[in-house]
């Protein structure tokens, strides 16, 4: 006889919220009631906040960041090196580059890996018209800052062949140590590129 | 030169989704670029999910216990049992034993336990309307459904001595093992407690 005892209402939110990644059901559960409970604090503004996700945050046509404005602000920002492109998986590593502050470069996000297992092909990832920005807005270096997982290795390769007669300098991300990181809890193949990269101390 | 690369609207999304219980800063992220990936299944109706809770939910006048009408649908139904009534914490709890369908009775949530560190004193928490409603409800037995935490039992003292004069059969919850529990893992005060109150196999 077990019953459902929150109102239908809290019921569709706890379902969504689960559906959220790093939620699962029982902490969806217990942020709904933590909303319930910071009505004010939290449950008025969050909800603000979506609606105006919801209602101003578009795709950029030319680079497939997200932003309140298309062309997005990175695209506006003429303050920007024209002569590097970033090509990246996702908004998530555009985001990540953009906080460490080491570029001043325009992106390009192809909206994932190709992967066989996932059925990700070449025509569901953004490549078409990354050969044409490379040509109209003169870039001469691109850089793959894909991840170092086979996926992103594989879809590295596929964009260096696509660009390959176009003349431009591409490079890829170093491997080696992260920064912080305990040598010890590193697997072989990051501490093998790391030696053969090493570098004047 | 740390930048921020998302605009303000999905800064302001991050920031409040970081305060939820179980999200990070980091994995709030993600949660924000994951709404905004699924537009139509997610953010569409988590947005109106949050806008029906925070329109339609409000606190049952009689019980404490949080739904779309006051008084509850708990308090409402007349096939609950009046003659037992169950003292919870919060609403978390409530749901938690509507959820094991054990008990068909009616509920009264403290809105939390004495807490000195807190600075959770009586008045903080709905003990006033407790003796009136076991008075006005024919209420025969009070069930303690307190936490075995110190604080849990000092609330539950709290309320014992509170209705020591109303003639009431007051009741709290046996200890014992968990259903699914490994010994190896019990605390020491868990197992004593499941010997004493050992029982006929």
């Amino acid at each position: 006889m077990a019953r459902q005892a929150a109102g239908p209402e809290i019921e569709r939110l706890i379902q969504l919220l689960a559906r959220l990644p790093g939620l699962g059901p029982r902490s969806a559960r217990r942020a709904a009631l933590y909303l319930v409970r910071k009505r004010d604090e939290l449950l008025f503004p969050l909800s603000d906040a979506l609606c105006n996700v919801r209602d101003k945050i578009v795709t950029c046509q030319i680079c497939g960041n997200i932003d309140s404005c298309d062309p997005c602000t990175i695209c506006r920002d003429e303050q920007r090196d024209r002569s590097t492109l970033i090509v990246v998986e996702t908004v998530a590593e555009l985001w990540a580059i953009e906080r460490a502050g080491i570029l001043n470069a325009r992106y390009h996000v192809l909206g994932g890996t190709l992967s066989a297992l996932d059925g990700t092909g070449p025509k569901e990832l953004n490549f078409a018209s990354l050969p044409l920005r490379i040509a109209q807005e003169g870039v001469k270096e691109v850089i793959l800052a894909l991840s170092a997982t086979v996926e992103g290795q594989i879809t590295a390769h596929y964009v260096a062949r696509l660009l390959l007669d176009l003349g431009v300098t591409i490079t890829r991300l170093a491997h080696g140590v992260p920064v912080g990181g305990e040598l010890d809890y590193l697997d072989e193949g990051t501490i093998a590129a790391a030696v053969r990269s090493r570098t004047p101390f």
